[in-house]
């Protein structure tokens, strides 16, 4: 298999589908819209669990577990949630198949077995949990209720790209039920607060933290938060959402408490996820033509130790110097793995460490074991050098800082050069397709304007920036009075 | 709600049903069979997992995610594994639900989204990983592939109890490819070697590990491995389950490759698994009249520590010592909790915390602040003591192993004693109904014998020990002869 890439430069979209696919992060799969995580990319994806999973608890919140289906009549229950999914679900109508009378050796399913009530295969869980937290809540001692579930989704997407947009994903859902309006908007806001320093710290992207408009809302909900990233095409990704979902969902399911005053109200709900869809994101916002650029801090190995020699006795000798690096590394927290294959020459494991991103890659050779010195190179900056075997470990544990950083400081700076102040709509549309990137812009606040714009650009707003500074303008587009702008982009 | 719970005693299926539900561990949903994991029990679960993931990953196993769904045409493919689970799936036939033109505000499914083929929900995922092992594997330098995926599947079982049996099930299941019969044999081996360990040091159960007969084998293996445990009722409970597949799915996908002879074969299998069903055998081993019993490698909060006080100064003086204690215990990596919730008196924390298991309770009230000490309170006896806070934390490590051994040793003895030799079906059928347990007789080794047995007295084939001891003998029922001694019993 040939390992080189459609450079970015010649085609953007194709360069992220031959990656994906390269790296061994996942492929297609037999089920339409569905993906296969390989090893390689789920790897990574466990890393982010574990990481969002420890902010999750420290934040208070417990793990759930509830159920894959949703019956028809619970789907139907909060209005608007049911309209915004209903057109992308699978379906389970029947519980058995039987053999084909007409295709000796085929199933068929079985006629008998309809079910009475179809389930719908979740593509988010509130109406499942809210019936389920009907039963818990009686009064305000039962409250808060703050869980987290990680669990897969469906949602039958016509147009699927990997990671980016399939039909079933992997994702957490968060679903807290509070006693007062004031703690759920802090808890929606909260969790927002956490997907962008998970997405800062540990994924090395920049994000705008901000408020959807009403038509980019989630399906069923008040006010959706989100944390918006910018892909190095100029295209924005909505990376994470936290949504306060006012009393919906409790009057839907009828979920009232008694308050310490005595007196019976319903129930105040925030969901929020993140999903494998920031596995797109991390790949498009670090990675270059030679493959895929990880962070060190979500790396499955920071270092790649690749030994070259001719006889056994080296291979030895290097083998023992990789054990003692390996041991030091470890000590200090620092995965690190000896490609000891004999199937593979040097060459081709330095090529497929580059294309699978290892931040660190350590070459051990004949020379080196004279002079008591490796190889280190960086993927980032696909820099080399010698360096003296003694203290390497500590060099390395900060080398990893170094690059997490220079990550992180490289994308802020394409993320800001690529925020465009723009006040007449000409430029607007110029920008958009020249420059890219985000257009910082007044909006009259019309869903009209706001969809006249979409269709004239394919941009959309992406969201309200928090804290987003007062400013006196007039709309780009309609010449109407406004009081601040907001973001619109091409988007994912 | 009454926290008094059906003796076992006075019947044993409706004091796990209780149990299940009041020490909130699970509940049912909406979903018929369907269950809702509360957060403690998912707390068990996954302590379970992480123990589990740890023991895979250091038998050289990395985890993956494939489809939910197995198109009809892949899940026919492997003719027995089809037959084994078509009578029990769920189908997903549709794609999209639309508003229904008789009954505004509800949904109907869209008779114009029908799916070309129809989508099965996963029961078990051999026919969609072994399609996707076809485009993997040319050469036996792709073996062996060492995989594992944690994942939720569906068998529509007509009757349900919570954790033990339900329609939806969380599991992992390992799949593995090799290039040899002999390596994937010890691979299934192996697998149901940590199983095995994995029951006995985290779960102080004690397992027999053997094989099934036919009968009882995997739909699509040529061998099933399976550890089996004994509940306090005498029912045996199979906790996990290794198969060798020998070539049967490579075959049904025509998955080959080039041995390093330069010839071709078919590629050799494997797959294990244990699910949420572990937490039905952990409940039902150790646990008691006044509720869970949880062996302190498993509990989410090994220690309790319950403040007991009249004044703000005496809380804040016993917050003080808790504090102490939590953080010396936190250093000898011990879990403990300090309920401080106001909302609840130490009298209903104590009941809860019985009811859900904790292994050692300590409370601390104004006697102990004069006298330094704590009162101890292990669960599994229900003994206190009164204890100096001076070394108290490695007095309560080292008591948790006592726990935890004592845990394993009293559930040992029990299977012990259940394990009785049987040579005539007159006391064959007296033993199974008074006494329980398992049974230990000679077996013809015929299908048709196991299969007169279990409809005459329920009993089935739990295993055929591994290393058993041959020994000639007449089978319990024929009276023809047999050559070693297999494992009845009634069963969950």
């Amino acid at each position: 298999m040939s390992k080189n890439l459609t450079s970015r430069a010649e085609d953007y979209s194709k360069w992220y589908n031959e990656l994906v696919v390269k790296a061994d992060l996942a492929e297609n799969s037999a089920v339409r819209g569905c993906m296969v995580i390989k090893p390689y990319g789920y790897a990574i994806w466990e890393k982010m669990q574990a990481e969002l999973d420890r902010m999750f608890k420290e934040t208070g919140h417990e793990n759930a577990y509830f159920p894959l289906f949703v019956p028809k009549s619970l789907f139907e229950a909060e209005e608007k949630n049911a309209e915004g999914f209903a057109k992308e679900c699978a379906v389970v109508t029947h519980y058995r198949l039987q053999n084909d009378p007409d295709n000796p050796g085929k199933l068929r399913v079985d006629p008998e077995a309809k079910l009475e009530e179809e389930l719908v295969v979740r593509p988010t869980s509130e109406a499942i949990i809210w019936n389920t937290y009907k039963g818990w809540i009686q009064s305000y001692r039962d409250l808060p209720i703050l869980i987290n579930q990680w669990a897969n989704v469906v949602r039958w997407e016509m147009r699927t790209r990997l990671f980016l947009r399939t039909a079933e994903f992997l994702w957490q859902e968060g679903h807290t039920a509070h006693a007062t309006k004031a703690e759920a908007l802090v808890e929606a806001e909260q969790m927002n607060d956490v997907y962008a320093e998970f997405a800062q710290n540990f994924m090395a992207i920049p994000v705008i933290q901000g408020v959807k408009t009403e038509s980019e809302r989630f399906a069923g909900a008040l006010d959706t938060y989100c944390i918006e990233a910018l892909m190095q095409d100029g295209k924005a990704l909505q990376a994470g959402t936290s949504h306060f979902l006012g009393q919906n969902f409790a009057k839907a399911f009828d979920v009232k408490f008694t308050n310490n005053e005595g007196k019976q109200d319903y129930v105040w709900a925030t969901s929020w996820g993140v999903s494998t869809r920031l596995m797109g994101a991390l790949i498009m916002t670090h990675s270059d033509d030679k493959g895929l650029v990880l962070p060190p801090n979500l790396a499955p190995s920071q270092v790649v130790i690749v030994p070259i020699f001719k006889t056994d006795e080296q291979f030895e000798l290097i083998s023992d110097k990789a054990q003692a690096i390996i041991e030091e590394l470890k000590a200090l927290g620092v995965s690190c793995k000896f490609d000891k294959r004999t199937t593979h020459r040097p060459g081709a494991k330095f090529a497929q460490h580059e294309l699978q991103g290892v931040p660190l890659r350590i070459a051990i050779g004949p020379k080196d074991l004279e002079n008591n010195t490796v190889e280190l190179a960086r993927r980032d900056t696909l820099t080399k050098e010698v360096v003296q075997i003694d203290g390497i470990a500590s060099t390395i544990k900060d080398l990893l800082t170094v690059i997490q950083d220079a990550l992180y400081a490289k994308a802020l700076n394409y993320r800001d050069e690529h925020i465009t102040k723009v006040d007449d709509f000409e430029t607007f549309k110029k920008v958009l397709e020249t420059k890219t990137g985000f257009i910082s812009a007044h909006w009259d606040g019309t869903p009209e304007t706001e969809q006249k714009i979409k269709e004239l650009t394919k941009a959309t707003i992406r969201c309200i920036p928090m804290n987003n500074v007062k400013e006196e303008g007039v709309c780009v587009f309609s010449g109407k009075p406004s009081q601040e702008r907001v973001l619109f982009a091409k988007a994912y």
